[in-house]
This record gives structure tokens, C-alpha cells and sequence, in this order.
């Protein structure tokens, strides 16, 4: 049995830990594979990722298309980088499949940060639906934190779930904003400002400073009138200008101060045990689903079923149980 | 093998088809039960309801509270009682199991059309979850449909999913809406807006009239913005008063001039159709979870599993797949 040497897994976690770029690379490449055969060596390197004991800080970023995210991430990233951090910037963008075109997928966008040798940039992986993006990101940012990135940015445009799911892997989630006319609160969903540690106001410069501001106090009131997720943290609202890199202190300052809170209230540690569990009956539901629908007998009978019910033949009730039926034994 | 004689399908789905209160009671109960010797006998009394070839107009009506839902149905159902239809009406909400309150639960919400020989009342099936619930109410539906209901008004509280799984289950699906100062959007999420063939602002009486008036006009230019979801129909903006009984007339105008729009189109069959697979595949989905999750040798592991995630031992995707694996060989 002879094996590629870059599939070699012990080899690729030692190069890994090493903090290798080319092994890192290698490495997600390999968990962001549908081939089943680098699965196993996927989980393997997952096992060997998570014995190192190594964890950055994960840190979620969202906001509409046009609030400036990969500005604000590149400066951000590129301060991170300054103060002395390895920072990566990872993506979930189950969109990018349909549009061609992807988060982070056009390395130009940050060009500056992806020259530095202490940042790692990876672009959304793009299969298909938002669980299987979620759990390629998910797993990628295990690999990172392996290797020794103090710090990891999981952008997401701010549609549909996929905040939701970035929510669920990151232990400080950020929404950036913009200052508009009108109604302040009608950009976001109300959904998204419930699950937000902080708001940053971007392209709080030049002649929008003044809108910015006044922005700044409209969601600060909005906020107050939530019940923050955690007794231990209630969610600030900053102004930063990722174009000239002002206010990024004061975000740090923000993700610092909250895990300093979650920690001493004792919630750090649960709230990623609970993500860890929930994560866990969520892959299992993928996985049970996508065996379900690829077994053989079930492909076959489908056709059949799905005939009987479109023309009222058979109760809908009825011909899920005799898939089920076919299922199990199978 | 003694069978207790109201268990007996037969005789029940006897009593079912000639319209029989009782036997209709009794078969929805049937349906609704939890208790797995029910099942099979709930699974024949849909084959028996589906091969009757009855239907009816299936209509969903969703809005906030405070919108005036029980009156308008209240009103309606009797309207459409004195035009001669035998009306059913059915709720889902989800909530009732944990406010303790259901929709409909109260009979007295709606006396007088309960007192109606041609109106038939369930309230909202208290089981737990979502899908449990919309499940119960579907098949219910399809039993009074064999029983002769020429309508089937489906109700429910306009929050969270529940909506989506309503529009759904109906040929046309309405949302009560309340003119408001201010911003007359606000109120519903865009993703309502995108499922509804017609909208109604209620309580357009008395000092409200001219609010309703205005706030019709603002939805109704609301509404153009969007593409219809059918090409064969524009979603109406109507104004109604369930209280004082006015513009019901024009209410089921609008219900009835949709399904003759979408029979010209040969759509109507089509959405029907399409309805009944994506149901099967719901089914489906949810049977096969709870199988997994009832499974034997599954519960056991899942303590340890758990536990080894928790702690960061283990990788959730290598416990997903070692519970996949103990479900398979189970």
C-alpha cells in the first residue's frame, strides 16, 4: 500500500504543529476534501490538533456587503500582527458556490496582510451547503489554532444563517455597521444584534464621523433594551475606520475585556464545551442525513415513493416509513 | 386479539367520510397521539382519507398577536358558513406546550362559530416541537378534507418558523397586518412578505379606517417590490374588519380569483404536488432523527462521547461518526 508523501499524516501534523505554512495549507486542503478517503486522515489530524492543547482567540465578524469587512479585517489583522499576534483570517460564504465568486477568494483583497509572514488567509471553502461550509471553516480553525495562531477572524456576510453559524463556533462575535440616514436598526435583523458581544460602527471618518457618532448612540440604546447572552458581558458599541486604521485599540480592548468577564464568571470554558457538544449532534445529523439519502436502497425506491405521493396514492406518512423501512435494512 | 371499538379504522373512517363530529374527533386524536400502537391505525385512516379524492381549499392565516386573529377567522368562518361552506379550522403553535395556552385552546375565543353544524374547531396539537406539531395539523387537515370540509383555515402566530411550515401546507396564504405609525414595514419580517398571496390590514374600522387606508397603500408598494412567487399571481393588499364583519367578501374574492389564476396556469396541482413531496422528505428527515436519537446502543454512548468532546479528548466529527457507526451496527 504506498501513500502520497503528502498525505502522510504524521509527517503533515508535525509540519503542522511546526507552524509550516505549506503543511498548513496541506492540511486543510485535506479536511476541506469530499473525497472519502481523506476523511480518516482528516479526523486524524484533527485528533492531533486537539491533543496539542492549543486554542487561539476565535473571533466572528459579519456585516452587510458595502460596510467595508475585508478593509477592516486586513487593518485589523494587520494591528493584531503589530501588537505581536500570529493572526488567520478564515471565511464562510455558502453563497460562493452559486456566485463563482468567494469570500477572501481574491487574495488582492488583503494584500497587505497576506504578505506578513505572521498571517495566515485562507478563502471560504466552497461546497455546497452552509453545513458542510460551516464544518470546513470549523475544522480549519481547529488546524490553525494547532499551529500556533494566537488569534482567528471567521468573516461571514451578513445574510441569511450563516451569522447564526458563526456565532456558534467563535467566543466573541462582532458586527460591523454602517451610519446611514433614517432608521438606524432596520439594517440588521433583530436576530443578529441578540447574538452580537459588539457593534463597530465602520467608516467612522471624514465628513461621516458626526453620523457615526450619533449611529453609535442609536444602537447602544437598542442594545440596552436586549438582555445580554451572558450576565458576565454586556455588549459594547465602538465607531473604528478600518481605512485608516483608528479605533482598532478599542475593539481589541473589547474582545480582551470580554474574555477577562466570560473567565472570571466561570463562562469562558462552557460556552466552548457547549459549542463542542452542539457541534457534535449537529455533524451528526449531516452525516446520518447524507447516508440516508446516498443509500442504495433508498435511491432506488425513491423514484417509486415519490410518484405515489405526488399523485395522492399514498399518504406522504406512509412512504417515509417505508424508507425508513428500506433504510435500516439496508 | 380484542381491538376497543372506537380503535376500530373502519368503522371510524365509516364514521370520517359521512361527516360523523364524533368519528372526526375521534380520528384526530388518533393522529395526534404519541402512542406507537396508534400509528398504524392513524397511517390507514390517511390512506382511506387520501383515496376519497375529497379536498379542500386550504388557506393559512398567520399575523402578530394583538392583530385580531380569532375574530377575523371567527368572522370569516361564519361568513363562509352563511355562503354555504362547511369550514374546519386548525392552528399551529408550537408554544402551547410551554405557555400552557394554545391557540384555540379556549373555545370560547370563538362561540359563535362554534356552535355552527358546519364549522368544526381543533385547537393546536401541544407536542413539542415544530415539526411534531405541523405534522398533526397537516394530517389532521387531510382527515377533515375527507370528511367534507370545503375549507380549511389554518392558523397561527406570526413568530419564528412557524409560518414558513404553514405557508407550506396551504394553496394560499394570508397575513393579517395592523396599520401603524411609523414605519409600516417594520412590523413583519421580509421573509413573510415573500410567502404571501394576499395581505389584510384588520381593524380597518371606526378611527382606524384612514390609518388602514394609508398604511394599504404602503404595503401594497411594498409588496411590488418583490417578485411574486408564482408568475400567474400578484399578491392583493386588502383591508378588512374582523370585528364589524366588512371585506370578508372581498377576501375570499381574492382566495377564490387565486386558484382560478393558478388552475389557468397549471400551477395549482403543481404547488400541491410539490407540497406533498417536500412533506415526505420532511417526514422523512424527522423520523430518521428520532430513530437515532431512540436508538439503543446510541443512548448509551452518548454520555461518554459527550464527555470526551466536552473535555477536547475527542474531535466531534470522530464521535459523530463512532455514533454513526454504533446506530448502523445497531
Amino acid at each position: 500500500m504506498r501513500r502520497a508523501p503528502n498525505l502522510d499524516p504524521e509527517a503533515l501534523a508535525k509540519g503542522l504543529l511546526d507552524g509550516d505554512r505549506a503543511s498548513i495549507g496541506r492540511a486543510i486542503t485535506i479536511i476541506e476534501s469530499n473525497h472519502p478517503r481523506h476523511r480518516p486522515i482528516a479526523d486524524q489530524l484533527l485528533e492531533i490538533a486537539l491533543k496539542s492543547g492549543r486554542s487561539a482567540h476565535r473571533v466572528g465578524i459579519s456585516g452587510v456587503p458595502g460596510v467595508g469587512k475585508s478593509t477592516f479585517i486586513e487593518s485589523f489583522g494587520l494591528w493584531l500582527v503589530n501588537q505581536g499576534y500570529k493572526v488567520a483570517v478564515l471565511a464562510i460564504d455558502p453563497s460562493s458556490t452559486l456566485s463563482g465568486g468567494s469570500i477572501l477568494g481574491d487574495k488582492t483583497r488583503m494584500i497587505r496582510l497576506s504578505r506578513e509572514e505572521r498571517a495566515f488567509i485562507r478563502p471560504s471553502p466552497s461546497a455546497g451547503t452552509l453545513g458542510g461550509v460551516a464544518r470546513k471553516t470549523r475544522e480549519a480553525m481547529i488546524l490553525l489554532e494547532a499551529a500556533g495562531y494566537d488569534v482567528v477572524l471567521i468573516e461571514t456576510v451578513g445574510v441569511g444563517q450563516s451569522e447564526t453559524t458563526v456565532a456558534e463556533m467563535v467566543d466573541f462575535y462582532l458586527v460591523l455597521m454602517l451610519a446611514g440616514a433614517g432608521d438606524e436598526l432596520q439594517g440588521v435583523k433583530r436576530g443578529i444584534l441578540e447574538l452580537v458581544d459588539t457593534l463597530v460602527i465602520n467608516k467612522a471618518d471624514g465628513d461621516n464621523f458626526n453620523n457615526a457618532r450619533r449611529a453609535r448612540g442609536e444602537y447602544a440604546r437598542g442594545l440596552r433594551l436586549m438582555r445580554p447572552i451572558h450576565e458576565s458581558w454586556a455588549p459594547r458599541v465602538l465607531m473604528a475606520s478600518g481605512l485608516e486604521g483608528k479605533g482598532l485599540d478599542k475593539v481589541w480592548e473589547a474582545i480582551s475585556d470580554h474574555r477577562e468577564a466570560l473567565e472570571a464568571a466561570g463562562h469562558w470554558e462552557k460556552r466552548r464545551q457547549a459549542q463542542a457538544i452542539r457541534w457534535m449532534h449537529a455533524l451528526v445529523t449531516e452525516r446520518l442525513i447524507d447516508d440516508f439519502q446516498t443509500n442504495h436502497a433508498v435511491r432506488e425506491a425513491l423514484p417509486r415513493l415519490e410518484e405515489l405521493v405526488r399523485t395522492g396514492q399514498r399518504p406522504a406518512g406512509a412512504a417515509a416509513a417505508e424508507l425508513l423501512a428500506l433504510y435500516k435494512g439496508g
